[in-house]
C-alpha cells in the first residue's frame, strides 16, 4: 500500500525555511543548572530505537535541548519567557516575579492567618484549616501594574519577555476570602481591609471587602501544586484581575475596617498623576492588554503564509475581539480567540497572514467584554499623562522589514 | 477599629484537628535532588519579616517542604500522585509515565515526521515546519488502558495514586492531523493509519482515520512550555479520551492503509478476552471513571463537616454528573462539578459530608455526557470477565472507620 518507504522519495520541506531555534539560541539567558536527562546530549547521535532508553523517574525534567528562562531584571523582578510559550498556562518556574523584600521561607506546619479587626470573632488558622473549607478552583492571569512599566525602554531589541513579560497565567485553588470573612463574622460597617505579607517589605495593600464579596481567594495551590515559594507559598490572597501586588505573597494577616489604610504602597507607590494635577489612586482593575508573540525580534520570517500569534487579557473580565493589523493600525482584520475563553485570563488569538516581503508594522488591540478597546500609546498619554510607570497597556507594534528581520516599532511607543 | 492585635485573644481552631501533614509525612517517596531554595529548612527559625528573602532566579524551585513525586512501579511506569494535586492541572513533573522502551533523547534540529502510504505526497516535516502550521491548544487527559491493572493490588493501604494514578491532565498544544492529512493528500481509500514511535520499542499502533477528521491532535507543546521527554519530545500523537498507549510519544512515521496494520500492541497486548470466548480488539475509548482523592488512605478525619473532593473523567466527552456515596453505594447523593467542565477532561467534584464518626464506605461514581454511568465492580465483571488488565474503571470505595482512620474498600473490588 505504500511505495514511499525509502526517504529519500520523500518531499523535504524544510531546507527554505528559516530555524526559529538558530535565532531564538542566540538569546538563550542560559538557564544554569538544568540537568541532563540521564543521558547528554553527546549521545545523541545513538539511533533512539537501538538503545534501551532512561527509565521512569520520581520528577520528570525538561530535555536537555530546551532551556526556557526567566529574565532577571534586577533584585525585584523577573519576566516570564512569553515567546516560547504556547497555550495558555505559565509553567509555575516560570512565572513572573516581582518581590518587595525578597522571597521568604515561611514553615508550613507554623503558618497562620489572622483575621481582625471590625469582626465578631478574630480568628486564626492553620494551612489545614484553610484546606478544609470548600475549595474553588479558577484560571486567571496576574499580571504587575508595572509591566511595559518602570525598567522598560523603547529599544528595537525588545522580545516579547521584556515588552510585556510581567503577566503570567496559572490554574488558582484556595478558599473563597468570602467564606473566611463569614466564619469571622464581618462588620456591616466594614468596608475596607488590610492585607499583609510576611516578607521582609511586610508588604500591605488596602482593599475594598466589595472584593471579597465578588471573588476573591485565599489560595494555597498553583497549577496543580502547592503554591511555589515565589508566588507566596504557602498561602496568598488573590484578586482576579487587579494588579498583582494586591494579591499579597506570604498573607499572614486581614484586618477588616471603615476605610483605607493607606499604606506606603499607596502613596509612594501604585497611584498615578494625572495632566490635570489630580491623582489617580487605588487603580487596582487591569486594564484590557496584549501582545503578539510570535513573529517577534529576534525572529526572522519568509514571504507567504503564517501565523501571528500573541496573548490578550483583560482585569473586566473576557475578551470578546483582539484585532491584528498589518499597517501600523491603519486597518484592522479579526483574530481567532482560543477556546475556551475565561474570564481574566490569558486568551490566545491566531490571526493567519500573507506576508508578501514588503515592510510592515503588526499591532494587536484587545477588546474585553465591558466594550473597552485597548488605546493607542498617544490616546493613552491624553488621558492619562504617563507620569508613572503603572497600567501603560497601549498597542504596541513590531516592525517587520523586507529582509524578514522582526523588530519592536519604537514608534508605537512614542 | 480593632482590639485583637494580640494573637493571645485570637480563637486558635487548629489544636483539635488533625494534621493532614503529619499523615501524609509518612508516605512521601522522598523526591532526591529537590533543592533547597537559597535557604536551609534550618533557617526558618529567623523571622522572615527580619531578614531580606531570596532574589528572583531564572528558574522557580518547590518549597524544599513539599516534595511531589512520582511512584516508580517498575521500569516502565510511574504514577501521579493525585492525592498531593489541587484543581485539575498534572504538573508535567508529575505526569504518569508508561513507556514500552525507556525515554529517548532526541534532538529538535534533527526531528523528522514521514506521512507516507496511501496519500498524493508523501511529506517530511521538520518541528519548525509542524509549529508553522495553525496551531490549536486543548486541555485533556490521558489515561493508560491499564490504570487500576496489572499492577494493582486490592490492598487496604492503596493510596489515591496507587489506585487510580495512571491518568493525568494537561493543557495541550499543536497542529490538527486532519490539517497534516489534507496537506499529504490522503486517498479517499484509506481508512486506517499506523502511527510509529522513535523510541527503543518502536512503539506502534493502527489508529481509524476517523480520529483524524475528529479530533486528533501532532502536539509539541504541555502546560504551556515544549513537551517534556517522558511524555514525547519533541512531538507526540495526541488522540484525546483514547487509552494512552495510542498517543503515540516521540511519534516519526504516519502511514495511511486500507485496514490495521495488526502490531503486536493490538494482539498481545491491548485487546480484552470477553466471557463468550471473543476478543475485545481497538477498544480505544476510556470509559467515565472517577476516584474520592480525600478523604483516602493514609488520612485520618474527624468527625464533622468535611468536603470530600475527586476527580471524574471520560473518554467519551463531558463529565454531566458525579454522585457521592457515604454507604457503601446504597444511597448517591450528586456532588458539585468545578467549572469549567471540559470535554474529556479532568473534572474536579467536591461533596459536603457531616461525618459522624461511625464506620462508612464513600464511593463515587461518574456519569458522562452519552448517559454511561460507572460501573460497579460486578457489572463489569458480568460484561467484560475481566481477563484483561485494561479498562478497568468500575466504582472504587473508601472505607472510613469509627476512629477515623480511612482505608481502601477491597470489597468494593472484590
Amino acid at each position: 500500500m505504500s511505495n514511499s518507504k525509502n526517504p529519500e522519495s520523500l518531499t523535504d520541506r524544510s531546507d527554505a525555511m528559516i530555524s526559529r531555534r538558530r535565532f531564538l539560541s542566540g538569546t538563550a539567558t542560559g538557564a544554569a543548572g538544568v540537568a541532563v536527562l540521564h543521558k547528554t546530549v553527546a549521545d545523541i547521535t545513538i539511533d533512539p530505537t537501538k538503545q534501551q532508553g532512561a527509565p521512569p523517574a520520581a520528577l520528570g525534567e525538561r530535555s536537555p535541548f530546551e532551556k526556557p528562562a526567566r529574565k532577571v531584571i534586577s533584585n525585584i523582578l523577573s519576566t516570564t519567557p512569553l515567546q516560547d510559550l504556547h497555550g495558555t498556562i505559565t509553567p509555575a518556574d516560570l512565572h513572573f516575579e516581582r518581590h518587595h523584600g525578597g522571597i521568604p521561607l515561611i514553615d508550613p506546619d507554623k503558618y497562620k492567618l489572622i483575621i481582625h479587626g471590625m469582626v465578631e470573632r478574630p480568628l486564626k488558622f492553620s494551612l489545614d484549616e484553610l484546606k478544609r473549607f470548600p475549595a474553588i478552583t479558577r484560571s486567571c492571569f496576574i499580571e504587575c501594574s508595572g509591566n511595559t512599566g518602570e525598567y522598560f525602554r523603547a529599544d528595537r531589541k525588545n522580545t516579547p519577555q521584556t515588552l510585556r513579560g510581567l503577566t503570567s497565567q496559572s490554574e488558582w485553588t484556595g478558599v473563597k476570602l468570602s467564606t473566611l470573612f463569614r466564619e469571622a463574622g464581618i462588620s456591616s460597617r466594614a468596608s475596607w481591609f488590610l492585607a499583609e505579607g510576611n516578607d521582609a517589605a511586610v508588604m500591605t495593600r488596602s482593599i475594598p471587602v466589595e472584593k471579597a464579596w465578588d471573588d476573591a481567594l485565599v489560595a494555597y495551590a498553583q497549577n496543580g501544586e502547592p503554591l511555589r515559594p515565589a508566588q507566596g507559598y504557602p498561602v496568598r490572597l488573590l484578586l482576579p484581575g487587579w494588579e498583582g501586588n494586591t494579591s499579597i505573597k506570604w498573607l499572614r494577616r486581614l484586618e477588616l475596617g471603615e476605610q483605607p489604610f493607606m499604606t506606603r504602597e499607596e502613596t509612594s507607590k501604585y497611584s498615578e498623576p494625572l495632566p490635570d494635577g489630580r491623582i489617580r489612586q487605588f487603580s487596582f482593575e487591569m486594564e484590557a492588554n496584549s501582545v503578539i508573540t510570535s513573529p517577534a525580534y529576534p525572529e526572522k520570517i519568509e514571504p507567504g503564509w503564517l501565523e501571528v500569534r500573541g496573548l490578550a487579557w483583560s482585569g473586566s473580565g473576557k475578551i470578546v475581539k483582539v484585532e491584528v493589523s498589518t499597517d501600523a493600525g491603519q486597518n484592522w482584520s479579526v483574530a481567532e480567540l482560543q477556546e475556551p475563553v475565561l474570564a481574566k485570563s490569558h486568551t490566545r488569538f491566531r490571526y493567519l497572514w500573507n506576508w508578501q516581503g514588503k515592510p510592515a508594522v503588526i499591532m494587536s488591540r484587545a477588546v474585553d467584554q465591558t466594550g473597552y478597546i485597548q488605546p493607542t500609546h498617544e490616546a493613552l498619554r491624553d488621558e492619562r499623562g504617563l507620569g508613572a510607570p503603572y497600567h501603560l497597556n497601549s498597542i504596541v507594534g513590531w516592525e517587520v522589514r523586507a529582509d524578514g528581520l522582526v523588530y519592536f516599532d519604537v514608534k508605537s511607543w512614542a
